[in-house]
C-alpha cells in the first residue's frame, strides 16, 4: 500500500476556465509513477473555485464554460443578499458547489487512468481570486 | 492503515441549506482524530438531499443558495412528468444530482485538512424531507 | 485489505438518463461481495456522458432529468463558439461536468450501501454516444 499526500499552489490566473493536467502531473512526480493501481484524490481548499474534468484539446470548449455558467448564474440575479465581497463573490460560491471542490480518478500503472479527452480544470470564479491551494491524496497498490 | 465506516443520523431541518460541519465532526470521534493522513467519504442515503462544502460564515450565503436554486430548478418548469410526490420532489431530484451525493474530504492529523471558510452543507430539497441518514467512511494511516 | 480495479464496458444507450446498477453489481462479482466495509468508485471515461445516483424507481423520474437539462443547458445557447462537433456536443460537455464523471459509494457487507431508492445513472449526453467505458475502483477491508 503507498500513500502521498501533498499539497500544491496554483498561481493566479484569470476567472475562467484553465487546464491544469501537466501541472498535477508534474507536482506528483516520482511516487505517482510507483502507484500500480489505485486513486487520486484533488481537492480545493477554497470556496469560490473548484475543479472538473472535462475536454482538454480544444480552447474555446474551455471560453464555452465561462460564457455558459457565467449566464446561468449571473451576477446581476435579484435574488441575491449576499453582496458585500463584490458581485462575482456570490456567483463564485454557487459555480463551485455546482462543480464540486473535489475529483477523484483511478491510476494505473504509475498514470492518470483516464479517457483520451479527459483533463483537469481549474475552474476560476473569482475576478481575483488570487492563488489556489490544493491538496491531493493518492493510494493504491505499490510496484513492490 | 485504520479504517472507520459509521452512519449519522441528522435530525429533521427544514428545507434550504444548513451548515452540518460541527455535528459530522462530533459523530466521528474518537476515531478521527487517530488519522494521520488520509480521506473522508461522507454520502447520503437519499435522492432528495445532498451534500456540498461552501462557505461556513455568512447564512446569508446559505440563504442566497436556497434562492437560487429554487430559481434554476423551478418547481413550476413545465416540463414535470413525475408530480405525484408533490411539485417540490422532482426539482429536489434534479438539485441533488447537480450538488451531489456524496463529498470526500483530505483528514491531516486527525482533523479534516480543508480551508478556513469550507464547511459541509446537507442540502434539504424537500419541504418536510424527515430524518437524515449518512454514511461516513474514514480510512488512512493511523497515529501508531 | 482487498482492491478491485476493473474496465466495464457500457453498450450504446440513447441520448438520455439510464439506470445500471444491475449491470455495474453483476460486473463485479464475485469480488464485490468479499469487501465487508470499504468504498467503491465509478469513474466515466469520457467527457459528453456522466454519472449520477438519484430515483431508481420510475422511468419518468429519468425523463424529467432530459426534459430539464435539455432546457437548461440549450443547444440553441447563442453563447456557443465550439459548434464543430455538432448541437449536441458543447451541452454535451456542459452537462457532464454539472453531473460529474464519477461517483463514490460506501461498500457493506459485499453490497451497495446506498439508499432504497438510490440507482446508478449513466447520463448519456449525445444523441450517438457509443458504447462508454468505466474504470471501477473498489478497496476495504476483506472478509478474511
Amino acid at each position: 500500500m503507498s500513500w502521498l499526500q501533498r499539497e500544491i499552489r496554483l498561481d493566479p490566473r484569470p476567472r475562467g476556465f484553465h487546464l491544469i493536467t501537466r501541472e498535477v502531473v508534474g507536482a506528483l512526480q516520482p511516487e505517482l509513477s510507483e502507484v500500480q493501481a489505485g486513486l487520486l484524490h484533488l481537492f480545493i481548499r477554497h470556496t469560490s473555485a473548484s475543479l472538473t474534468l472535462n475536454e482538454n484539446a480544444s480552447p474555446d470548449v474551455r471560453d464555452d464554460f465561462e460564457t455558459w455558467f457565467n449566464e446561468a448564474v449571473d451576477e446581476d440575479f435579484r435574488g441575491w443578499t449576499h453582496t458585500f465581497e463584490g458581485p462575482d463573490d456570490m456567483p463564485a460560491h454557487i459555480k463551485a458547489s455546482l462543480l464540486g471542490s473535489s475529483i477523484t480518478l483511478p491510476v494505473r500503472a504509475g498514470r492518470f487512468h483516464v479517457g483520451t479527452w479527459q483533463g483537469i480544470y481549474l475552474c476560476e470564479h473569482r475576478d481575483s481570486g488570487g492563488p489556489r491551494r490544493l491538496t491531493v491524496t493518492a493510494f493504491g497498490e505499490g510496484s513492490d
